[in-house]
């Protein structure tokens, strides 16, 4: 088959990359990497997406809806097929018997097709990525591009792996008996999927967070309908078509893989989430919405990365330089609307040790501040940084923060030349005061944003166990950590492998704790409030299919 | 270590045979295998184990209990220690640190010496189960010792495997960045327990059904609290004991396994299930507690095996002797109290071809009848097969059985001259007409114990539909299924592959379709209502520890 020799190389390496954590990855990051018009083709393709039908052929369409407004400012003007689910559904588990037929490898190769005709479309999706979520072009093109694809691949190689455990074709089973003949059997294992997948995309992140669950559900044989979240539709809609139409090539059902977008206000992921033939649900977004699927959605193996309170302790360390540009660049990406931002800095009152001599509270904070002041001095490098606040509520959030306590970074507006209607903000940092009764149900609630909170304990033990009681009682997509002393360093992991989280110790170069790599790095742990699965690992696709076995006697 | 000179073979022989399905077993099937004086031994210390406290030696002990009597008609007399589970619980968190520092090899190697020790004592074992399952000796020897040890072996391997698929000590991570230095980190990624693990026995199998969840849990880094069927704790207990024992002499803490005894109807399991320290659970047993486990114990993981409706098809064959003897025994091994005994008979009212000429349904129900009577019809093989019904509720329902329909084989009461108390019946086949809809309600509803149902339906198309209504509406440990025909073997096969039940084709000599082979057979798919977990997969073992990566700075 052609899609051997064009992928199998590709899934080979991810299948090497996942078992090394190596780095790795098929996919450029440099946008000049897409040829030399690339950059035009892409903006151009997506320019004649806007103020159109996005028509997916996809039967039991009975609506068209759409009202996407670009963060930057501007209507996209989109309509998408609205679903009649009663047609849709069934016709999607219509060629669910063929692709289970196809079994792992072809269906891993089709998956690998699919993402690479993506991947040879980033240009065209880093505008769809930036003009919904609200992230700058560089950002956009990176972790909706790459990024994204990535993090596909690698659930497609864990799919792959999983469901090769047990011999493709038949195997001999032959038990002696002494003198007698040997029991004898001949058995065959074949990897089935469940039934049809439910992705519910969120707004910040279409791609990156939804190709993990798109790729492994399709890749172990499921059919999966894509829900996207309503402010985020075309990155997934995209995507939603070159799936169809490469499946259609390879000889499958397009309908494996459908969009159900749904007319504003409509909640029409809650209606799915309960429905008989959705087996598998795959979520990013609030941890009411997340909780509410967890308790409810019985028939369904669910998913969720919800939220959490990411936290960084700062005990001491011997680059302060390195250690302020480092967390100022991580407050400062995306507006700080990343899951994996950190929200509270805990600093002992007394101040910390580091290499430019003893820095009090105040010395750190207030040098903090200055390091975000002067990453973000310079409005270009702001709005390429920052990007665009991708909702009102994120701007309400960060307006009330100002009150919560006292003010040691201002935010302060940008004007986006190129998009006059962005709205643009820098970050926020405001003191708390930790051993305060009031200001704790302050920082222990998430407050997704350009806000984080310098909190003062009592010292490097009680930020430990506050660190502790934070990701136990809140969760925690990440943690940080920067310490010389090998005491505290080794008290801050006994609280994330007690407590399942991930940590980030020390980091002062050019890796930041909210950016993770797929292959390599896990994206939350799965064993925390703030999310019931990893990107990605076994457990993420282990369950995705049941094993089905068939004994004949010999 | 010396553990990984005596025990890193046979760990690697599970993780060989897990691989290619083929038939492997380090656990001697045979009596005579463990020593001259083996079975007098295991009969002199399962006696010496009667009428006394059994001592575990294990924290927040308030109260002893126990009232097992046998199913053979003997109390046994034995009082466990009844748990203060405010002081066992945090006793038994208090070594997790430390078991998963181990790293999983270590955990798995002690783990392969608990079962070695449980190996070498297989004959008191045996006696254990016998006395609280009803199992007949030769039975309770084999499926309560060498293949429940395999069973637990399997799981070991799984654990083993899923936990190795991040590299062991520290994996290095270098991004290019063009002419610039790359980006570097070290990388540790350690598997830790998620934190107490529940296991919750049945009283059928104790030892078979009770491994794989307990060694699965112990070898991914939980504790363990056996909370066993209050009829059947003594296999359990005296598997407690050995944990304890070796876990302390390999310098652990022996809390990490403990027994849960409870007071005659205390109804320990439910108040356990949502304790916030119980975070993993197995069952087996009831499908509404199971039901009831996976819908309210929202803090664990759940693992259940639950009930269903086994089917046979029976639409022709070449060896109608063979089929015959190979369902007798199937029907009759421990007085059909197998969770995968099959329930239904599927036959067409207008017969089935056979090599042996035309046979109408009464032919084939007779004649099905005639094997069981001469299977069973000398008292002493009858009771080596049968065992004792296991309690009062089995009896019952064996007796209403014959108002349920036209008796086509009644039962028969044999006398056990060593046990004159146990209540030992051979099976009752009842005939059925699928077509009437009261008969429905019948057959479509477990009835666990030596009770079958030989319907009658149209054809062999109608069976192939009623099979795949009973899997996906009840759902079904085991299916079987007889036929000559491609046409209907795919059809059945088809059926099987989309509501995820595993099949047996044309069994007709001495393997049947209610015994699986650890190694190489899934026990149930965790795909349909019967039970929501494969005993041994993946998904069996991935959820039980999450893995937690430490970054640092190169």
């Amino acid at each position: 088959m052609q899609l051997t020799e064009k992928h199998r190389p590709t899934l080979d390496g991810a299948l090497e990359a996942i078992r090394t954590r190596a780095y790795w990855s098929p996919h450029p990051e440099h946008p000049k990497a897409y040829g030399e018009t690339g950059a035009e083709d892409g903006k151009a393709a997506f320019d004649a997406l806007l103020n159109r039908r996005f028509d997916l052929d996809q039967p039991g369409t009975d609506d068209w809806t759409g009202a996407e407004v670009s963060p930057y400012g501007v209507e996209l003007g989109i309509q998408y097929p609205h679903p009649d689910l009663d047609v849709l559904l069934p016709a999607m588990r219509a060629g669910m018997a063929d692709w289970r037929a196809a079994g792992p490898e072809t269906r891993a190769l089709v998956c690998v097709e699919i993402l690479a005709r993506i991947g040879a479309r980033t240009h065209e999706f880093a505008h769809a990525v930036m003009h919904t979520s609200g992230q700058a072009f560089m950002m956009a093109f990176q972790a909706g591009g790459p990024h994204a694809q990535d993090r596909g691949l690698e659930a497609v190689a864990y799919a792959y792996q999983e469901q090769t455990r047990t011999p493709a074709g038949s195997a001999a089973w032959s038990k002696p008996q002494g003198k007698r003949d040997p029991l004898e059997l001949t058995k065959t294992f074949t990897p089935a999927g469940r039934g049809i997948a439910l992705l519910i995309g969120c707004n910040t992140f279409p791609t990156w967070n939804g190709y993990p669950g798109l790729f492994a559900s399709l890749a172990t044989g499921n059919p999966v309908l894509v829900k996207p979240h309503p402010r985020a539709v075309l990155p997934l809609a995209m995507t939603v078509k070159v799936a169809r139409e490469v499946l259609a090539e390879a000889g499958f059902d397009p309908n494996l893989v459908a969009l159900a977008a749904e007319r504003p206000g409509e909640g029409i992921a809650k209606t799915l989430a309960v429905r008989p033939e959705i087996k598998i649900i795959d979520y990013t977004g609030s941890s009411s919405f997340g909780d509410w699927l967890e308790a409810n959605a019985r028939q369904a193996q669910v998913y969720t990365e919800k939220a959490g309170v990411n936290t960084v302790v700062i005990d001491s360390t011997d680059n302060y330089k390195g250690m302020l540009a480092n967390l100022s660049f991580s407050l400062s990406l995306y507006s700080g609307q990343m899951c994996t931002t950190p929200q509270n800095l805990l600093i002992p009152r007394d101040g910390i040790t580091t290499d430019a001599g003893h820095k009090t509270f105040d010395d750190v904070v207030g040098d903090l501040a200055g390091a975000v002041s002067g990453l973000l001095g310079d409005d270009a490098r702001a709005n390429a940084l920052l990007g665009a606040l991708v909702n009102p509520d994120v701007k309400a959030r960060l307006e009330a923060a100002s009150g919560l306590g006292e003010v040691a970074l201002p935010t302060r507006e940008v004007t986006n030349p190129e998009f006059p209607d962005a709205v643009v903000r820098t970050p926020v940092i405001v003191k708390l005061d930790g051993a305060k009764p009031d200001a704790e149900s302050v920082y222990l609630s998430e407050c997704f944003g350009p806000v984080s909170f310098a909190v003062a304990v009592d010292s490097t033990a009680d930020a430990v166990e506050l660190l502790r009681r934070t990701v136990r009682d809140k969760g925690a997509m990440t943690v940080g950590a920067y310490t010389t002393s090998p005491e505290v360093e080794r008290a801050v992991e006994d609280v994330c492998l007690d407590e399942s989280a991930q940590l980030s110790l020390n980091l002062t170069g050019g890796v930041y704790v909210n950016q993770t790599a797929a292959f390599s790095d896990f994206h939350g742990s799965g064993g925390n409030p703030a999310a019931n699965a990893a990107l990605c690992d076994g457990a993420f696709v282990s369950n995705r299919f049941r094993v089905v076995e068939v004994r004949r006697q010999a």
